[in-house]
């Protein structure tokens, strides 16, 4: 395992207090630099995943992402993308349950492999494990790809393609420009699979290349809460619990939201489908246990109002992230955060994420925890 | 919709506290009457599945099962089973998240609906969504197979088979004998299935056949472990949080001691596969936090302990459930629960599942909760 020369001493922390806060703030020039000559005003460009991409993409028939932590709620994402942008069928699992299982592995799969480190363990070992198939039983079709924000790393040298998320140098152990990078990537892969397929048109990628070209400034303005959010965190301070909510793309967000939450701030965070809610966690409601409710402006809004309504009557504190337009509620028992207009179906879970980020981070800072390196966890996971 | 007569007053407790205690002691005779006709000494019978069953059965290329809650978790148990013992390709769905996204749908996939009642909004939504859909673009290799415990329910009249449970009514609102008969009959639809795919030899279908007919002796065997479990359940008396571990198939039965938890004692519990540990929840452990295990002796015994000892050497509260030659440890760190030995593939999850349903029941107990009405829940979810 080749070590990465950079660590926390050579890279400086300039005016942030932390790594993270750094990370945080770095997001859109990490979009910036990820996009950089892989996407045109209208267009993505195919060959950016290598020679070898547009040949493999045109037989891919299903995908399968395999990830752990932070880069598996990336890949949730992308399921449903992939089957509702393109109708491309797409399954995500957790590498130590893949590779300890039996599963069905078909022709013209296009595994993708996402790591930050691109030496995760786990995910490594299910890399090997899909070569071995298919050299075994002579399935040429089957294919992969590894998200890295590592070059040279063991997962980027031992997959079929690789693509670089450039994110630079992340140093908190908890991590938030490779995530957001991540998701920047796989809608390339979205829209380059859909693309070679003829599954989407002209239009359709035009809309998704400008938007992805609007994401860093959209995540500018979206850290312009930092001020706002910092005073809701005040509310988490003898807290010991919080539950967040999401529907559709909304959901691994809410995820994702939660494992930041309890990575740096030690609070017992979960997440959950906000249709679930009345399938059994509706019983922890009452008035200790603050709600995260992730509201854009969808078809899941009058849902989601009405699953809220419910967790307000059990006396659960709300803090609502929403579209400007969204409209939750004024009334005082909810607080509202309202967040940039104008995001698409790409945009929007990158752009409501960084606002947890920002909640998460300022809720550990309450805490007094070490926001950089919390306690029991190593940055990248390379042993089981 | 039709009332179902029986009630909370109709239904006799006998010489037991709680309607939920009284299905969990049920649990060998529902599994009795749920096998009852519908399998001999070694021969699953397909046709019990109805009359259209051996043909649809011929067709299907893949299964696609749609639940909520508790039912969700059985579904979760059978992708294990389905593509690990008949090569069957399996995904599982929670139903609010199905309906509301844009999922891809193809032809030849059987669905598989779960819900007790057979009247969970969100589970018929599903179904109706996907009966429109297979009119629309006519595509007749769609199936449908609804699992309830209620005859006459919506979800047995509109989908194509209906299979019952016969687990008698269940009072409790958190579910415990439904689960296990469900788990039950989706064991037959996977034996049948692979019967008639021919992906399963006879030796295997009469091992299937043979476990699922030990299975009311194995229930009562860990019944037997009551005392041993309450006793343990002390530990919970001033306990906020728990965390429920397992790997494979017991990953989702972790899922359902801690959803079980959740609802009858308040306690914010949640569970992660063994193997996502490291990748954040592992920050949450300090000596308030109790963690759960579930070890059976498998191919995962040694990685999980492992994992096990990474949790010991935070501080963490650990309670085994292992298996009698797992030999864990005898650590005095570790409560250990011996389970019975001898269970199989199959019957190991449902086993397992018991022991929990014992522990949550008493840790509610402890905690003065109403265990058969737990706050803000309802016993069918019959809105959205």
């Amino acid at each position: 395992v080749k070590q990465s020369s950079l660590n926390i001493t050579s890279v400086e922390l300039g005016e942030h207090r932390h790594y993270m806060h750094k990370e945080i703030f770095e997001q859109p020039q990490a979009v910036i630099d990820t996009l950089e000559g892989r996407i045109t005003q209208d267009q993505v460009l195919v060959s950016s995943f290598g020679p070898k991409a547009e040949q493999i993409f045109k037989t891919v028939e299903q995908i399968h992402i395999i990830a752990c932590g932070t880069s598996y709620h990336a890949g949730m994402v992308t399921k449903y993308w992939m089957e509702d942008i393109i109708g491309l069928p797409c399954q995500v699992e957790v590498a130590s349950e893949f590779r300890y299982r039996n599963p069905v592995i078909l022709d013209n799969t296009l595994f993708v492999m996402i790591s930050q480190s691109g030496e995760t363990a786990d995910t490594l070992a299910a890399l090997h494990q899909i070569n071995h198939y298919r050299k075994v039983h002579d399935l040429d079709g089957i294919t992969s790809l590894s998200i890295c924000n590592v070059a040279e790393s063991s997962l980027t040298r031992d997959a079929d393609m690789t693509y670089l998320t450039h994110a630079g140098p992340e140093i908190g152990v908890a991590s938030t420009k490779s995530f957001t990078t991540q998701l920047v990537v796989l809608a390339l892969l979205l829209t380059s699979l859909g693309k070679v397929q003829k599954r989407l048109s002209k239009e359709r990628e035009s809309m998704i290349a400008g938007g992805l070209q609007k994401l860093p400034n959209l995540i500018r303005m979206a850290l312009e809460h930092e001020e706002e959010i910092r005073d809701i965190s005040q509310l988490f301070a003898d807290k010991q619990h919080a539950l967040f909510l999401g529907r559709g793309t909304m959901f691994p967000i809410a995820l994702e939201g939660a494992l930041k939450l309890k990575e740096i701030s030690y609070i017992h965070a979960e997440a959950y489908p906000a249709g679930e809610l009345k399938h059994g966690p509706l019983a922890l409601i009452d008035e200790t246990m603050p709600v995260i409710a992730i509201a854009p402006l969808d078809d899941l809004l009058e849902k989601l109002k009405s699953n809220l309504q419910e967790v307000k009557a059990r006396g659960g504190q709300m803090i609502v992230f929403e579209d400007e337009r969204s409209d939750i509620s004024s009334e005082t028992s909810f607080k509202v955060v309202k967040a940039t207009t104008n995001v698409g179906r790409i945009t929007a879970p990158i752009t409501y994420n960084i606002l947890l980020q920002l909640l998460c981070y300022h809720v550990a800072l309450i805490k007094g925890t070490d926001v950089d390196q919390p306690r029991n966890l190593a940055k990248s996971v390379t042993v089981e």
